[in-house]
């Protein structure tokens, strides 16, 4: 069994009301493999760096089972940078700067050594590099997930839209799901993006949880209340490797178990808030994990006798 | 057992984006009986109308229950008004009339047959009357809940601290337990307000749901999501009647049971929304309130197994 993480690897600058970063990793398949790796090895990473991006922490995502035969190596680019800045309410932010430096030549070769992995993750990227990666499986893995963003929306529609007809999940947030469907209700948007393509819809309210629809379900799930997020930075990636991770390990594509995977990926999106950039989801352990996922059972658990 | 609610009847006049009334019937002991008086009877309130206050409206309530022995009838003044226009996001609103009238004279006198109330609800209303009725109680009531607003913390706080030492549960929105405890972490105001004196403090947050605090314990319900929300005047209101009816009808003030009580209010409050004014309130049946609560419990439970 094994999973396929397709995203950026890149650097960020951090700006929060609280606090500021210098240049710290960052970037979506950064996140989802640091989460994912927990549930299941290997993670078989496809992305691109250039030569500025550290070696330690390749390595460590190796220790972890994240294989980097198709993350390319560029010898004379810098790799992607984001600089953002978030507002008070830790929700909103303004982009300083997008420095897409490799990105440009971003155009994945799926290696011939992941091309039995029964689950896809694609990151939030240019919809043509999604449709590419999907094409050059042989055999259709048995769930592709993809997250997408505004910007693919307002710039490459079309190609967004052929997209979301060969995949699974979608996963975007809510600002996101309205924008897509041109719908404010996030039901009626939710009816309107499962007539696109896919079968299984998750809109993540960051704060306020994260729900799941498909057909005529739906599954709600809170975000974990906590004193302080210091940086919601990857909480989005967090959420979806730990989704995917819980669902490529227990190889169950039912609705039922894609709600608990919701629930595993909404505490690793808490661990993630916690710290800059992907440094508390290196500090983590499975009994961290098991104890938080406990916390959740607790949070929304209640009995109820219809009288 | 029975239970003491205590707050306005009143007209509004409301404008949504999508719809606008003329005068229809309002105020928060109104909604609070109309939603209690599905688990318990008798609902003993407390208000103030003015001579134009429909009778048909009271003999309505008095039909479910709601005993009217507290409700003084003023024949020479006019009920309370007040009109709003709702954004688009149906959470924010403008005030755009308030008028008094009535309220400006009320003095509520608990009647000699509530005395044994076992349960007091006091809606949202200046505190110096909220703290008259407590006084007014010979038997200390099992369970006191209150609603309160920002109004109140910026004209009144000194009353306000002092009947918030008096109660239970304390009732507000988000952005008023922000603004009462100066923390921005709904967590951390949570910790702040229960040190002012209530025991249980129970945060709305419209459609993102509501969170139970108590000791350290903390409790999340969302809300149902929804095709349309045709006007959430009364929605908080309901939610309280819900909730105490609940805790009313079963006797028990548990953690665990206010949990369930939050479970009912909320039920509650989404049938709300559904019409304008306490309309739909009058419609449903208790087969409606148990398949409401019912998708609630499908809405957000999930099985999981920590490996």
């Amino acid at each position: 069994m094994s999973l396929i993480v397709v995203g950026t690897m890149a650097f960020d600058a951090i700006e929060t009301p609280f606090a500021k970063t210098d240049l710290i990793i960052g970037g979506s398949a950064t996140y989802v493999a640091y989460a994912a790796s927990n549930f299941l090895q290997p993670i078989q990473q496809i992305s691109i760096v250039g030569y500025d991006f550290p070696k330690d922490e390749m390595q460590e995502l190796e220790k972890r089972g994240v294989t980097m035969e198709g993350v390319k190596v560029v010898p004379d680019k810098k790799s992607f940078f984001w600089s953002g800045r978030y507002h008070m309410d830790m929700n909103s932010r303004d982009t300083l700067v997008t420095d897409l430096n490799v990105l440009l030549d971003f155009d994945p070769k799926v290696p011939e050594s992941y091309q039995s992995a029964e689950f896809l993750m694609l990151g939030n990227l240019d919809p043509k590099i999604q449709m590419s990666v999907i094409k050059q499986m042989k055999v259709r893995p048995k769930l592709i997930v993809m997250d997408t963003m505004n910007f693919w929306m307002e710039s490459t529609m079309p190609e967004l839209e052929a997209v979301l007809k060969e995949v699974d999940v979608l996963m975007l947030n809510d600002s996101e799901a309205r924008q897509l469907s041109a719908q404010f209700s996030l039901v009626k948007a939710a009816k309107e993006i499962l007539k696109m393509g896919p079968k299984y819809l998750i809109i993540k309210k960051g704060e306020h949880g994260a729900l799941l629809f498909h057909g005529d379900q739906v599954f709600f799930a809170p975000a974990l209340p906590l004193e302080d997020v210091f940086d919601p930075t990857g909480a989005g990636d967090t959420f979806a490797g730990g989704f995917i991770g819980h669902i490529a390990r227990t190889k169950d594509i039912s609705f039922d178990n894609m709600k608990t995977g919701i629930i595993v990926g909404s505490a690793m999106a808490s661990f993630c808030v916690e710290k800059f950039g992907p440094q508390r989801l290196k500090e983590i352990t499975r009994a961290d994990i098991d104890n938080r996922i406990q916390q959740f059972v607790e949070l929304v658990n209640f009995d109820i006798e219809l009288v």
